[in-house]
């Protein structure tokens, strides 16, 4: 998408992508300075794009660790992607589902072009108190196919933003969640009052694991397929960004308010009084997450599916360590603090 | 499917599987006495049928652990299930692409009853040189529905038998390799020579993990859809069982062959000495088996789509702990014994 300055779209987005992993990735550093760096991995992608994966872990575990610094985070990835190619048409016949304004011929036996540039990340803290978080901000287009042999980018047919942020606790601490959703409501505010609401039922709605019955945490925001065209959840007169440059804007200010939406949780949590109960709860969450990614999450299946997908990069949302246990009696006992977690689980609570 | 003997076929498949699944479970108390006994719970399915989940899991961790006994087992499950229902008109239509007895006629909207019982059991030990295995023998009956307020069972219109069993070991051992392939290929042979082979190109097959171009473990047999009726892998000249009193003594030599296929391997591996090293490599091969039992396991998935199926035993099949490191280096250091196991999962060999 061409936008009022002379950048085209796909470089801005690039751009800022670039900038934030940069910053959110400095932050977590600087807050845990004696913890070793996040590992800086950028790759190529044979069929077109790149991208680079900042992620850190905690070192094997070793008998000798009792010694050592026990980091903030347990496992932590902030990645971009760069990337670009050929829908097929059976991807397009697909996408169509969730994109009105993507043109389909069901007649036609086309293959488009597509651009596609995004930040994702997850964090899974160490201590037991402090929630896991996840965000992710997109923008995708798709062009025309230029003739045989003729370099550069045919003409955008199709484009949109994406994105969301969403909190996984193990434990609940409602100011939090308050804290959370506030945040995230604040930016949205500033660009329609009916964004928020929108985006945070969106968020319940897709964090969810049916075979559960729960939600995977205590939610967030959550939108897809905001252009300048028609959109399938807002109605056509709800004020709210719609050309590019809003739109961009928009996706920048949700981007920004990651630190601020969750450093100051992550801070008054890492201190937190932990035991093997707290610790065993936290992994059976964590058994939760796994399931919820692998099973549900689309942008985890359709990476699986894709060849030449990198699959380091796309599991990187899997935590350290996860743990099932069969009818395990935590979360059913009464008046428990696992209790009170489970039950926003199953019935999501308004926070902002 | 009525048998030659007196009792229908649902009910000899019932005993057997009961009588199976005490065995097995016997046979690993007797082997661990000073473990805690497998905990028994018999369930009942709401829309019609029973069962009954005997699982070991280890105590949960507790800083005292190191005191206590070592099991030779973390987790453990051993279920029998005997269920019958209604397959609405779209379960009859994505179960004859596998199906090839099972009528289907694309215009009817006609549901139809079925009957499945089977033991499905999977045992992850402790120990990083001992293999988890997993074992499943079914059988499958659609009937004609009976007039409204008829009490009984209609004519049976399809039945089948399915099952098999495979080993994913953490660390490779060829004996061991050898011993659980010929061991079913000795139970296999009996009734043609040509099934092992074709059963367990079918099971590495099954077994297979796409997005990390790897199988789950070193394979065994897998077959489904063994009835009267013609096979899509198997000519119609190839000498096998037909009949359902054929199939049903095949499934029983199979079933018995489960201890002496795994016991003698547990056996051999429960001491073996181990590390941080070892533990950890465990652990990240046990991520990938939730990867695949989550992603790709038919079984599983058709579990969690069920409305009203007992998540808890169908989940049973993951292990205890798993752990998941971003670029691992281990299974990559050439000349490692984990290199080793990868080469083989890459790249099934024969071991019968």
């Amino acid at each position: 998408m061409a936008s009022a300055t002379a950048k085209p779209m796909r470089q801005q987005v690039e751009e800022y992508i670039h900038t934030l992993q940069d910053e959110i990735v400095s932050a977590f550093e600087k807050l845990d300075p004696n913890a070793s760096s996040f590992k800086r991995d950028s790759w190529v992608r044979p069929q077109g794009g790149k991208g680079q994966s900042c992620v850190f872990s905690m070192s094997p575990p070793s008998s000798e660790r009792s010694n050592a610094h026990v980091p903030i985070l347990e496992k932590a990835g902030v990645n971009i992607s760069v990337v670009h190619g050929i829908l097929p048409p059976a991807a397009i016949k697909q996408m169509r589902a969730d994109h009105s304004t993507l043109p389909y011929d069901p007649d036609s036996q086309a293959s488009l072009p597509f651009f596609a540039a995004g930040l994702s990340l997850v964090v899974h803290p160490q201590n037991p108190s402090a929630p896991t978080v996840h965000a992710n901000y997109r923008y995708f287009e798709v062009t025309e196919p230029l003739p045989e042999g003729q370099e550069g980018t045919g003409k955008v047919i199709a484009w949109w933003f994406g994105g969301g942020s969403d909190l996984t606790p193990s434990y609940l601490f409602e100011e939090d969640a308050k804290h959370f959703h506030g945040t995230l409501k604040g930016a949205c505010d500033e660009y329609g009052q009916e964004l928020y609401p929108v985006f945070k039922e969106w968020c319940d709605k897709y964090f969810y694991i049916p075979h559960r019955g729960e939600s995977r945490g205590i939610g967030g925001i959550f939108f897809d397929d905001l252009s300048d065209g028609h959109h399938a959840k807002l109605s056509d007169e709800t004020p709210r960004p719609k050309t590019a440059d809003e739109l961009f804007k928009f996706i920048q200010s949700l981007g920004n308010a990651f630190i601020p939406s969750y450093f100051p949780i992550l801070e008054r949590r890492i201190s937190a009084p932990s035991d093997e109960h707290k610790r065993r709860w936290q992994l059976l969450r964590r058994g939760r997450y796994v399931e919820f990614n692998l099973v549900y999450d689309r942008g985890t299946k359709f990476g699986l599916m894709t060849p030449g997908a990198r699959i380091e990069s796309i599991l990187m949302s899997l935590p350290e360590t996860a743990r099932w246990e069969y009818m395990s009696e935590l979360g059913n006992e009464k008046g428990s603090e696992e209790e009170k977690l489970i039950e926003i689980l199953k019935k999501p609570r308004d926070w902002a």
